[in-house]
């Protein structure tokens, strides 16, 4: 059984980097497009072998998930013997519960898919929700991309540097940066009058005059980051901001709305292609090594451990 | 248990028109947009309901799909005492098999996430393939919109009219268009030079002189009718050709296709929202009535059939 | 079809209290308990009946659990139409991710195996874990006690009181709190010098010289209840301490270490059997009411939005 | 892992002649009847192999369906480690889609059944359906027979030849034998009076003073092969008739009808057990070779495109 | 939702029973028996009916099981709201376990077609297996006729009967037949001599000079009962033998075997067609009331206990 | 794939037996236990391996139970290739119907739950019920400890001793024993007056003056060998009598109580761990050979009939 590398087309350089990583070329793989938008993958021919389909369900988001789904039947079909699918971003993780009534569980709806499209097992790097692996009846992966990054941050961030945390949500991973990169953390609060639905943000933690590194799992419209910029500066912090995430989503017009902030530097992963870059200092750390090593491991039975997200 | 009809964002008007037809309005449900892509339904309170969910599945296909499947997912998690998918155009069922080993079956992919998302049940009118029933585990009503269409081709077609089948896989439905219509049919061939690939097409039965009728279950490009107008007039046929069809997907540039056409009318329903019509001489029947009443029978369990495709 | 309320061995006095709620008795039912610790239920007529298993899954949790199973099959195999496993605290909800490979993912393991014996819905009260829901096919409504307990501690807290949350996983639980009591927040901070596995805790807010009310979801050993509040009166709170949460769990000696802190009282709910109660200034607010509440609307298909959890 | 082929009794020539192609002998295999006509199979020693059941499910079909259920248990249970169905001639194929509200969708019943009982694979030649694989969850290859028959076909088929489709459903299989055979197409086409029952065939093409080569998938009871007989003679064919199909089902007096024909010779081939031939000018292609090479492929991990149906 | 009767073809005349007694008709429903053997039923309209299909899967076995898939596939694609198999006689209940490892264990084979199929609960009468609900996920309803015969039993059966089991599996329903007549019971027991295959048969208890009742679950080939006979003439019995069994099988040279001993009467129910009765004194009690009263208590969601077997 | 043994806390020497029989060590395998009663195991590292999770659920059964779902759960979400629970004694195999409507089948639940958490075949050692591998999807191989068993009595039991059955449910195992001792079978029987519940024990067979041998599945309380020595004495047996059974369940008081019995000797297996033994003649045939070799069997695709129960 050999290890065959599937590529969607969502993300076709990064599943030739794997590939490359891995000593071997994707499999020759076509999508017909009909004038009416359906979608037909050929993944010609995957016969008993170890399959590894990779496509980041970033945006366009519903149309690579459907790739995606048609791809896992294909090589199902195809008699792929073991089939994984290799999502670097999910999409709909944030939909992990209900917030009323009428809604629908997107996250589950997706594994649901997945699951029954054949695939039997998954890889992720960095969910929005750890609890992305309760949701499968089959394994989990989820790797993570936060030491990779951290390494490219020691490098250059200065000594008196901060790591900071944007919102609750993040702390946890703050203090993973934190660790790492052995600096203190801080915490941008949103703080509510009592109520009313008029919002505040505060800082917890000491920024006063020091380089700052705002982290997150994703930059997405880039609005969570304009906030914590707003109130960094607004504590004194030196205007010397780094801002590091594992997706590079970048929707909406973030790309604007970033390049208008005082960044010294946009770091993020190639678990979504991110394109043109020129108004923006990004910086792109890329996951391949990262998702190589693991179907490295995966194919040949070791432990993945070092490479999972802690949670 | 009273009949709750969802309306998704890919055929508002129609369901609409169905829910009106039934004396009710549809439940009050809305569709969040993300920055990245993301869908995220809200269907309010159907706890308890017997739900229809309105979604036709034309372009943009994949958006309309994914749509459908958080909808199905809302409604199961809502507490809906039984689901129907109402698919009144399913798409991907002309991938109901592999032509080459690596490809998908996207039908079974479509029916299968379908089931996944809670559907219990899949209404569908005219489907491309016959064989859509025998991929779900739920029931499939297949409807069928020939008689309303057939009804409306009667008051106006001349006693002469010929029904015209544009390819083989298009005889039976001529023939039971033919039937209704008390009319004969011809169908145009294409033959192939023995061991090349150069197509030609041919006429079998006789149009000389005579107005005729192409009918298809679906319009996508419109290549095929272009093609079968072709033929009949090399064949002589009055250059007074109307052209009927269940799905009017006008895909690509089929509008500019058929508008170069001589064609008195294009007859199709309101499977699929057809948007703007000013250039063609387009006519519009409306598959509410047939819906409302597969609704009604299936909700005060009465039989179908009178409303089912022959097949 | 009518409700039927069938009452566990882990907790009878709720169920009893549910079915009066609702006016009713619980169905008659038994459980033999053989020399070998094998259990075998008795759940008597359920024909048809529309049942609610109540039976939270608190310690012993893998008796009551196993208890749970058997009496779901017994209702399934017995005819109920619709059942409805009610769990008001629902164990290994803790274990919604491995931090190892080698480890399981408790929660869904429960969810897994309570679909497998026939349960059609799911009934919780405050789980630990709002992706609870995602790990489910079936419908679940995850109901909230938090306004009924602030309605006690509305009572009694005085004007100058703050809402403490004893660590960031209660957060959002504390600000919910906050909102309905019209109080403000702080936050006990666990730091970690950097690099190493001593941890420090901080207070973010203040709270010099006020009452305070420590929330959150649950109260285990009451270690986190011990640390708070050596962290509170550190810095200068009123040695008047309330503690609020759902779900009174006080494993292991924590009845003992929360008699030798300084609280003014104890408040949680029924959702698990507390028993004795002498040491403590424990007061307990019952969840029949909002139990037999949901019971009925879910019965009646009525909307549950007012009683379900915000996240 | 190494090859086990399971013999049915449906056809034991059959798989013995496959085992002997891939060089080894059918698993030792026992079929016990008792005497209410129940059946239990004994398999054997199929622990740990890659086993290929083979079991064509024609006359006396349900016969034939139980006993192949309870071979793919018995393997299934047995320990076989991937099981394969090859049943070349498959039953119920015809039952794709309900002509009737209160029929089953008896193919879709039997890829359940044997899903149930363990199939991991289904191995086919020529159904009577391409969709079939749409009904599985599992993959299915679609063999063809028609280049094997074609191969006999050409040796003795004068130039002159046209290839007949006795029916417009055969009409793509008619093009697919004319294409290897570089002969042109005749169709049968069956028309109706407009309103009325009465039918009546004609022929599409032209056929006069030259022998012809009726092909179908399968001959059941040899009315459709004997009405095209009647066209043919009444278009002024040569009286040098042959007839090609997959599957010699000859059900019935099919025998007897076709014996009273001016047929040159009927050609099939053995995937079910022919029998007696006499009376007729029957010859028997062996698909033998066809499945030992489908299977030596499957067990060795290589393409199956050139085996497979073209549709 | 009404009742609905399916008349299966292996006992029409027990389904018609079953209907009158319940106050209606069956359902109007045919099959089509194709000229190859495949079957297709046509259940007509059952659309939102509470369906029963009444189908004992004696002689022919295979035959009956497959129409009885295909019933269940009809009724649940035609709507039916809930589907129940009432199979009198369970076909392969014997094969409840391997005795080889090639083995398959045929009754779960059945019973996975048959949930395959859509039926959502199972009713039998007095299966070989008590176990036979343990392989099912689906509720099973094991009505026993014992009462039923017995009260036949007891008007005839002289004061000084003995009740005998004709082997060591029947104990227990002898006992319950004893318990019901207030007889004493006997045992046939065979012996082997140590080490080696000769059996020979002994009886426990006394029989000397009295009129004996021989009862089992069924007879099939008459073997069991000739070899009891031989017993109970050697030990003294009078030579006034009844025999009482549910289920009336008369497999192979059953009715030879039987009519050859010298029996009083052979006692059987109708869950099986038994035809012609003239050699044998066979007397036949019906179990269409049982089986009334069964589908009127679930339909109305009462307890069925009274009906069920004791085991 | 290498053998990877598991080991559950249930009887971690046996584990270490078995393991140590195969020529390796268990996987390094630790279980948390919280104050709250969760269990959390962690597996380590079994990616790609062939694994065999060693627990039996014996006393504490659902304590063993939920652990073991855990372990399976924990090696599937590890990457196990294949994975086998071996549970040598299978607690809740007694329920295996339902006695009154309103009980649940316990030992489908638990073949349910142990499906759901992962496991792909089950072995087990003489289970009560042989329907076991029929209430299963999985393959389940029932290993049978009866020969070992009996080798050990060989050796001790004088000529003259007679194999009894305690009741008529051990009446085939006790047939098996005789078989392979050489010796005559006695039967304990009860009665029951007739329409009453006073019972009575008799003893069918001659066992004046001779040694007897009590043999059953298990001994739980020990009060049926406990009525079964007094039927012995009272019928005149030896005062030699020795008790022989796989599983040593010794439930409640049955040490006390069979410590006051004339018992020669107590022969179990370690199916079970049974702890302290003073007072009793017990002695413990250890199961792990037949384990060892079983596992080995499987792992290497050899049959394994010679181990298997016979039923």
């Amino acid at each position: 059984m050999s290890v065959g590398v599937v590529a969607g087309t969502a993300h076709r350089a990064l599943a030739d980097a794997v590939a490359a990583a891995l000593g071997t070329a994707p499999v020759a793989c076509e999508l017909e497009r009909f004038p009416d938008g359906e979608l037909r993958p050929d993944v010609g021919q995957v016969q008993g072998e170890d399959v590894y389909v990779v496509q980041p369900t970033g945006p366009a988001v519903n149309e690579h998930l459907i790739e995606l789904l048609l791809l896992l039947d294909a090589c199902h079909r195809g008699g792929a013997d073991r089939l994984t699918a290799v999502v670097p971003y999910f999409g709909y993780a944030r939909q992990d519960r209900r917030t009323r009534a009428g809604q629908p569980v997107g996250a589950r709806v997706v594994t649901e898919a997945l699951e029954a499209a054949g695939a039997d097992r998954l890889v992720v790097v960095d969910p929005h929700t750890a609890a992305l692996e309760a949701m499968c009846g089959m394994p989990v992966e989820m790797l993570t991309a936060v030491p990779a990054i951290a390494a490219v941050l020691a490098e250059e961030t200065p000594g008196t540097a901060v790591v900071v945390s944007p919102d609750f949500g993040a702390v946890k991973l703050a203090e993973h940066y934190a660790c790492l990169l052995r600096r203190p953390v801080a915490v941008v609060r949103k703080t509510r009058e009592s109520g009313t639905r008029v919002q505040a943000e505060e800082l917890v933690g000491d920024v006063a005059g020091r380089p700052t590194v705002i982290v997150d799992d994703m930059i997405s419209t880039g609005a969570t980051v304009e906030a914590a910029v707003r109130v960094l500066l607004s504590c004194g912090a030196a205007p010397d901001i780094t801002v590091a995430a594992t997706h590079g989503l970048l929707a909406g017009d973030a790309r604007d709305r970033l390049a208008q902030l005082p960044l010294r530097r946009v770091l993020v992963t190639d678990t979504l292609a991110t394109g043109q870059t020129q108004a923006l200092p990004l910086q792109v750390r890329s996951v391949a090594p990262l998702l190589a090593d693991a179907i490295n491991r995966l194919h040949n039975s070791e432990p993945l451990d070092a490479l999972l997200m802690r949670s």
